[in-house]
């Protein structure tokens, strides 16, 4: 298995040359017919489809994108992964948040411990714990029953776990399924932590410690908070807290919590939603079987993933699209517009999970790249943005390329009918009106009401956003930014650019820097 | 006065020129020391102050954007602005959003009527109203005293009073002023307002119904939805809703309503936080003297943006070097970084303001500039962005311009004490660390951990995010983004980019659109 600059292989010269030829010019404005929707789409899992009519490739452009795909191994890649190669190297890691919904390869073997073992022993305990919660084994310290839960974490044990957990919340009343409410602590901000706790029944609440090191400082300093809290309401924060953290973490198997769930090294924090870093707490909220479906498809994507036809493999696809769009059409950014108020937080873990694998100006040896890797990534909920930002979209000086994600159905089924339609199908009308908009524009004598068109989109959709939809969805964003990291042959499973800061904010508060930048400014906020 | 593009300026062109030379290798890296940082600094409206010492400015790119300040004369289309002449050509309207918090200019009259004594009126009586709410004179009609407002309605009406009602929510609390809550339904996705109506106490609901045109489809079909809830439960929708609207639309003097507060179109939605479209619900959740405090700081951020020395005017020097960044550095996005939970949809805020204000591409006579116009703005509260997007922002092979915002103090005043030092300690060290860290980076061997610096910033900072320091915020970026549109020669007032989306949408709505994608599109979601 090679591992190339995408700039040195073949493929990669001729999709710049074809780009300057006839693919910047291909006019799909003029293609988007319906046969084109008919045909341009790829089946996903767990019922949704990946619609790539409103795109600007031509069938040129994807011929030469599948070439780039098997020259540069993607497919081959991920089995190497999913087998338990080190893929991460810079971290001299395994990645292995595909094994926690499902073996795709074959059993990952580490000093005689099998690690798919673990992680099921895991799931399997954590939603052993969330049913006794249910059941009334576990209580508040004063003996209430909890009714909340509250997880203190940042980044990938917030982002994710957050954002699923708003996706289903609808779902889980409207289906009598909500167990339990959340809440999540993240900032250091103390206004978050103190906001948060004066707003939840403490004496009800059941904390998630989220660590992976057990040394986050942002999170430490929430959980001591926390406890302050608990201690001044009489309460035993012992039998109110359990951890979330890798077995050798200063967390794990400690009596200051009721019990701690692990994962380990191999699950990077933007790919935790499927561990029990996004599973104790969805399992608390909605019940372990509503988790265990979400898992289900996750699984179901990652194994369509394994499909080394570009077309037929939506993750790869849309991996290969936004290749063309960065690399070869020269667009920085993308946005991530679903119609659905349930995925309000999606484009925010989106952002995460993207813009920390991809935005790497280094491969995996540590040499600088000369081409664009990760996009700009963000995004709000249709039609909301309408109203707002998509003025830029569709009639500023650049193009941004567009993600729509929508539903047929809505997961509340509680509507009403103004002028002959529902809410819903106004929503799903507003939808595919834009998109045409944006693809099509409209030329108008005035000029400012003039629309280029030419804006490229694509759309996943779906019946009803439920778990095995939420989870394929999931994996699916999941698996094309792993794609796009094979492509640029950037390492998309470690972050060191989140380590200058930690450094020098430690310095700061040491008292003093050396730098005297940094003390000017430590001194003008106050610290 | 004379409206040109930027592009046919003297200014701009020695600005390119500049930049070529020596302006893009300027190398405030090496230079960023205690004395810039001491230097580089213009005070802003009630007490916060913008610091602009980490941007990739020197003193020459400074006198030539003087010089194009000078030349597009910014400062006189502002006055004209203020005095009521039509800046909105487009619409053949007047500006008067500054109107709504003081007079600037002379007294604006129109058909003899003052529009400021109008503006003052209905500030009155949406502060009245709040009071008498409160006193508990108007109560819902089962007798019981309203505990929640809700807002109806999209875009402007939503955007800017959710997140100012975020950004005092906290303040309110700790100061005892807390009211009423408050809670918004904007999407036409019936999920939001049915979840939001579950939510709520229906009995003692106070709604606001807010769109100027009084034919939002959105907010329309949401008032519905609404008043369905009401009649089911018994209530009597017309003790239930108030409107905020124009003299002239359907909502106004309508019984269906407990009153109706009015704007006019002069207000743009973008911009109508400070009428009663953001002062209604911040009056009734927070007190009628806190909005009014929050004006007072708007209207003294709006008299220093008067001042022609682009050093001494923080929203002017904001939008020039935004110009400088945009046009000279070819930065094709902004990120808004809040070190401030409160502040965690102001930049959902801004991203309306600006991207639907200068996402324009034809100038103010509809012909189309060969320059770029408004950025992407996207961003999330520090130090939550630090474990999820700054990796790219550090590392990514594209520089992204930031503007933090701080405050020395917290607003709950709530905090605990960690490694000796508390939390709001932390999150300010945090960020004087990251500023320092983006512009100087740091050198390693190993290149994964290379920090290559040069990535510009700016901070605005202030003691506590009270009223009046919000009310300054947000005039500061109201009055860049003016600027901004000034310099472009675009018209910031008007958004036709939003038209041709709700055309079509009727189309497909009233049965078929006789676009064969576009009744594709719709068959696929299911309309």
């Amino acid at each position: 298995m090679q591992f190339v600059n995408v700039d040195r292989t073949a493929a990669y010269k001729r999709l710049q040359d074809y780009a300057e030829i006839a693919g910047k010019a291909f006019d799909f404005q003029s293609r988007l017919d319906a046969g084109r929707v008919e045909k341009c789409r790829t089946p996903m899992a767990a019922g949704l489809c990946y619609s790539w009519a409103a795109k600007a490739v031509d069938n040129e452009a994807l011929k030469l994108l599948q070439a780039l795909s098997d020259e540069q191994g993607l497919i081959a890649k991920y089995r190497a992964l999913l087998n338990g190669e080190v893929i991460n190297t810079g971290e001299n890691r395994k990645v292995l948040h595909h094994l926690l919904r499902g073996e795709q390869g074959g059993p990952v073997i580490e000093g005689g411990k099998n690690i798919g073992e673990f992680y099921r022993k895991e799931l399997d305990r954590f939603c052993t714990f969330a049913a006794d919660v249910h059941a009334g084994k576990f209580k508040g310290s004063s003996g209430k029953p909890f009714s909340t839960a509250v997880q203190i974490g940042i980044g990938g044990s917030d982002l994710g776990p957050r954002a699923l957990y708003l996706a289903l919340e609808n779902w889980a009343q409207a289906e009598g399924k909500k167990k339990l409410d959340a809440r999540f602590i993240s900032n250091v901000d103390p206004d978050d932590a103190s906001a948060v706790i004066a707003s939840v029944p403490l004496e009800q609440s059941l904390f998630i410690l989220v660590s992976k090191s057990g040394t986050t400082q942002e999170t430490l300093a929430n959980e001591l908070f926390v406890k302050d809290k608990l201690k001044k309401a009489g309460l035993d924060s012992a039998k109110h807290i359990v951890a979330v953290t890798s077995e050798t973490s200063p967390l794990a198997r400690n009596p200051a919590y009721l019990d701690s769930f692990y994962i380990d090294d191999y699950i990077g924090g933007r790919y935790s939603s499927s561990s029990a870093v996004g599973g104790c707490v969805l399992s608390l909220a909605f019940g372990p079987e509503a988790f265990r479906e979400l898992l289900a498809g996750a699984a179901e994507a990652d194994k369509l993933s394994l499909e080394p036809d570009i077309l037929k493999n939506a993750a790869l696809l849309d991996a290969l699209i936004g290749v063309w769009e960065r690399n070869f059409l020269g667009y920085p950014y993308t946005a991530v517009l679903p119609y659905s108020q349930a995925l309000s937080r999606f484009p925010a873990h989106l952002q995460q999970l993207d813009m920390e694998s991809n935005g790497k100006r280094v491969n995996r040896e540590g040499e600088p790249v000369s081409y664009s890797t990760g996009p700009v990534v963000f995004g709000e909920p249709g039609t909301n943005g309408q109203h707002s930002f998509y003025q830029l979209l569709h009639q500023g000086t650049d193009i941004v390329p567009l993600q729509f994600i929508a539903f047929a159905g809505s997961q509340r089924s509680d509507d009403v009918t103004v002028d002959k339609s529902d809410s819903q199908t106004k929503l799903k009308a507003n939808l595919a009106a834009q998109i045409v908009a944006f693809a099509k524009g409209r030329h108008d004598a005035n000029r400012n009401k003039d629309f280029p068109g030419s804006r490229p989109s694509s759309l996943i959709y779906g019946k009803r956003l439920v778990p095995p939809a939420l989870g394929a969805l999931l994996a699916h964003f999941e698996n094309k930014v792993m794609f796009q990291g094979f492509v640029w042959n950037v390492n998309s499973f470690d972050q060191e650019g989140v380590q200058l800061g930690k450094i020098l904010t430690k310095k700061v508060l040491a008292g003093g820097s050396g730098d005297s930048a940094l003390d000017a400014y430590s001194k003008m906020l106050g610290v």
